[in-house]
């Protein structure tokens, strides 16, 4: 069967792969679609034939990608009519942006999982289309400053060169700017050995009801169909496990369990794939719940970041996974660096009391065997809860309803406390990183170079022919040596201290990054309610609908309050300890390098 | 009586000082001599009247002006006529340039103190001519790279700007390379009351004795008519107390005397002359012998260091004065560092046993009243034993005759451990130039930013409202103040330690550039020696005579000798006492960072 199909995006072969380079808006046909592995092989006009990510192509339009077809059937048409008389009569502090208003449409087909390199460039920033058109309370600044332009620069070149030793930048996240990850490769397959080509066909993909709903959810949420009235004027009966709230001392709360779950990834080994084609990385990932530990490669930390990012993403902020990197993927240091990474999500996600008891998250950490998993798998990417339905999972425990004006309050003063956070964790990166240039650049050579001038001087004493010139000429190389052995140490201390100050602080700036997307939702919901009269009075919704409206709000705050103090409290204790760290390692640091001296010191001659 | 002068020089009037600009080349008339303190009253052609310095004109040649005098009548030309020979029969190894051979013209007048700025410019440099010419030895690199270019260019913005505060580059001598001393307004005045005319005036100073006698040996010893020979062939007895070499355990020693003199200077003053219009400081310099402080002007260090260097300069390497300065020579870090170095040159003088102990020096430190140090002042000027008829005064004790191979090889010796030292010392004064800019710039720069992020960050958190708040809040903004302080003991710390590093190795930079003159004067008197049978077969001179040259050639080396055992016993104290002394400073400064950091820990709550 020869399928016609169109090119995306431009792909260049690589030599020796059996691959084809083909050009965006080219036509191409398939040649084989059971290749696997995110591969299909394809021919192009002048009758080459060879491998093209599957992503990379289009087989035309059909039915099955209109998306929202499982989207509960609530008429939201009224939302687009009153957009526009308001407008008319003037009222500026509607905040959505028409393009949200116009009438369904069906969805462009997205490709579920693959970006164009353009896309996932800025790590992971959904929201930079959301914030240009936001009411007030995030700056355009914030949100269209790109992720990683700050402490990315550098980066490049510590990683993208592959390039091993003392890094002379920070290498942190969003520092591989043109960077995209050929796990792609294998997303769509369900590893494990599960026939590949079973979910992974270009045209089956458009059909399956996860994949649309997540990049609406992903990309527009608050604003698209899926936006917070589906779940403010819900009618259906909320599914899943209650997200019970209590008051805590602090304020709201979520539940939290004893003993806390954590997990520990270690033991990356090398697999490969497609004989040999295609290699990756598997990590050991064993919970404290279970001590037996499961293996998972990088594309199923994703595959669960995208099922978390989905399912909670409304209501809690799910940072994205380190980042992707093609370049020397497999050097080891790089393997180190995304192993300490993807452990400090791990960590933080298991720190969560909602995330670590979600099913998806227990199946991830706890699977038994293959099919376990394979089924577990599925059945989270047929889940409907998810987006804004969230909400209707959560129950504030005794917890009186809020009203309005205090739910705004409370969203406007967490609004501005991230956004100033995430000044300061820039502010701090960026001085970090400054600082870890000098540290592994300059500062060592000088040392260096004052180490040699002595031993340099010591030489020239050497050679005076004078008598008794031996315990100087000792004593000034042994300076000089000691001036080097500095030198080594001040290289090599950012990789002891500076980097848990920075790793800590740029796992900051992906979180707070996330909090325009979760804060965002709130305030669409906001200026849904505040609505509420005027559909009550032009009989759009019910007096009934309106309180249940107003209810929800609430609820919505609870968990954006428990939420809140969650990030506080983990924020206190990463911010205590970090610190101790740095302070800890710095001081026995200049300790060392005042005992060196000391040493240096004691062999010239008291006179 | 009005006298027409000729201008030498540009001089740009101060405004409010009654003085007069003048160009270079402009004749003028002297209308008033008898003003004093270096200055004349003299009209242009249009008629203004103002106060010029005497030193910038020139009032024509007369025949007071040409020099040498009163050098011993030796007929040396056959010297001339053989250099020719010797050329003719292609011997290269004959060193002396054609330019000292030839016949005796009259010294074009030199001003015998101010020189222009030009020549002033790189401190004190006489050998730039002469090592251009010089046989092998020295590298006309060594000897033509300007003093001060490498330690230079930052210490004028450090001095010449007048600025307080912390001086981003190390302020070496060398610094103000365009820049002269205004004390010349006062060089040729007696001071202390004595009638400033008296000896003042343009007119008389060339006939002086030891003005012409001075520069001469300054600029061209070893080329002059009064070089090596003027010694080797010395028929006259010495004059003054012998200065005697002993046998000691490291080679050929000066004589040594107990207790070693030592003095401090210290309280500085300023005061002012000619009606406040001139001002200046005053030092009480106190020996340790007499313990009673004298007063000495920058410009009494001056003559004192022109003496020394007329009367010892071929035979011991006298380091220039710290530099001459005009901008912001009254601001208060100025004087403090310019005692500071007067201190140092003062010091290292009174080690030196020969120095130490000539009556010039003695004079210096402990002359009575104004009429005891004026008559000294007087006599020391008339002194003849000077320039290389020092060697006359001195005897080896018991000490074996040297051949002329053993004297070239010591010379030669001598001549590659200065040079090398040179170098090792400019390297490291390179090093720590730049090391001291980094220190007071970038580096606490950025501790500050550190701690400033930090403090923001806690400010942040502040605003969190949320409860438990405080302890990180509090500790992360002392881990803030912290790391400012950090930056301000950074920033301060150069100057407790770098600076005394960079002291002492400027000084020795100073002394090493003495030695090219000072072993200059040795390779020629060993030239004239290695001419000697020549000389002798040419009936040019006797064999008697060429037996006295071989002699006292051998008596130059064992002072030679003797000053370098002195140089490098001084340099073993001194690097020994200076690294000392730098250790402990940063074993310090490192300790109390690590104090400050441990304190700052300790702040953070353990968890």
């Amino acid at each position: 069967m020869a399928t016609k199909a169109q090119v995306l995006y431009d792909f260049t072969a690589e030599p020796g792969n059996n691959e084809l380079s083909v050009r965006e808006g080219e036509t191409i046909t398939i040649t084989n679609q059971s290749i696997g592995g995110g591969w299909i092989e394809a021919q192009n006009s002048r009758g080459e034939v060879g491998l093209v990510p599957e992503d990379y192509v289009e087989v035309g339009k059909s039915p099955a990608f209109a998306a929202g077809g499982s989207v509960p059937p609530i008429d939201l048409s009224f939302f687009d009519s009153h957009a526009t008389a308001s407008n008319t009569q003037g009222q500026v502090d509607v905040a959505q942006p028409e393009t949200s208003l116009t009438p369904v449409t069906p969805i462009t087909p997205v490709l579920p999982a693959l970006t164009s390199p353009d896309e996932t460039s800025n790590g992971n920033d959904p929201w930079a289309v959301f914030d240009t058109n936001a009411s007030g309370g995030f700056s355009n600044n914030w949100a269209a400053q790109p992720e990683g332009t700050e402490t990315g620069q550098g980066g490049n070149n510590a990683w993208g060169s592959g390039g091993h030793g003392h890094p002379h930048a920070y290498p942190g996240p969003g520092a591989e700017d043109d960077e995209w990850d050929d796990e792609w490769d294998e997303r769509k397959s369900g590893g494990f050995g599960e026939n590949e080509t079973s979910e992974g066909g270009a045209i089956n993909r458009g059909g399956a009801h996860g994949s649309s709903m997540k990049i609406t959810l992903n990309k527009f949420p608050g604003f698209s169909k899926s936006g917070p009235e589906l779940y403010l004027l819900s009618k259906l009966a909320s599914k899943g496990p209650k997200l019970s709230i209590y008051s805590g001392e602090v304020g709201p709360v979520w539940e939290y369990t004893e003993p806390q779950l954590d997990c520990v990834v270690a033991d990356p080994k090398k697999g490969s794939k497609m004989y040999g084609l295609k290699s990756y990385i598997e990590y050991q990932v064993m919970p404290n719940t279970t001590n037996k530990p499961v293996n998972h490669r990088y594309k199923h930390f994703d595959w669960l970041y995208e099922r978390l990012l989905e399912k909670f993403g409304s209501a809690i902020p799910i940072p994205s996974l380190p980042d992707k990197q093609v370049t020397g993927r497999f050097e080891e240091e790089f393997i180190k660096m995304r192993m300490e990474r993807l452990q400090a999500w791990m960590s933080r996600m298991c720190r969560h009391p909602i995330i670590s008891n979600s099913e998806v998250f227990q199946l991830f950490l706890t699977y038994k065997d293959e099919k376990d998993w394979k089924t577990g798998k599925r059945k989270a990417e047929k889940d409907e809860t998810v987006g804004v339905m969230i909400f209707s999972t959560i129950e504030p425990e005794g917890l009186p309803d809020l009203d309005l004006l205090e739910v705004e309050q409370k969203c406007e003063q967490f609004s501005r406390f991230t956004k100033s956070m995430d000044d300061g964790v820039k502010d701090l990166l960026t001085v970090g990183n400054e600082h870890w240039k000098r540290c592994t650049g300059p500062l060592p050579k000088e040392y260096q170079r004052i180490g040699k001038a002595f031993q340099n001087l010591s030489s020239v004493f050497t050679s005076s022919g004078y008598e008794g010139e031996a315990t100087l000429t000792d004593a000034l190389t042994a300076a000089g040596k000691t001036y080097e052995e500095i030198a080594q140490m001040v290289a090599e201390q950012p990789k002891k201290d500076l980097h848990f100050l920075m790793e800590t602080n740029n796992e900051y700036k992906g979180l707070l990054g996330c909090f325009p997307d979760t804060i965002g939702v709130h305030k669409a919901a906001i200026e849904k309610v505040r609505e509420a009269d005027k559909l009550v009075a032009t009989s759009k919704i019910t007096a009934g609908e309106k309180v249940t409206m107003a209810k929800r709000a609430s609820t919505m705050s609870y968990a954006l309050q428990a939420e809140m103090n969650h990030f506080h409290s983990n924020r206190i204790y990463d911010y205590n300890r970090v610190m101790q760290q740095y302070l800890e390692q710095q001081v026995k640091f200049y300790e060392m390098i005042a005992e060196k001296l000391r040493h240096a010191h004691s062999q010239f001659t008291t006179m």
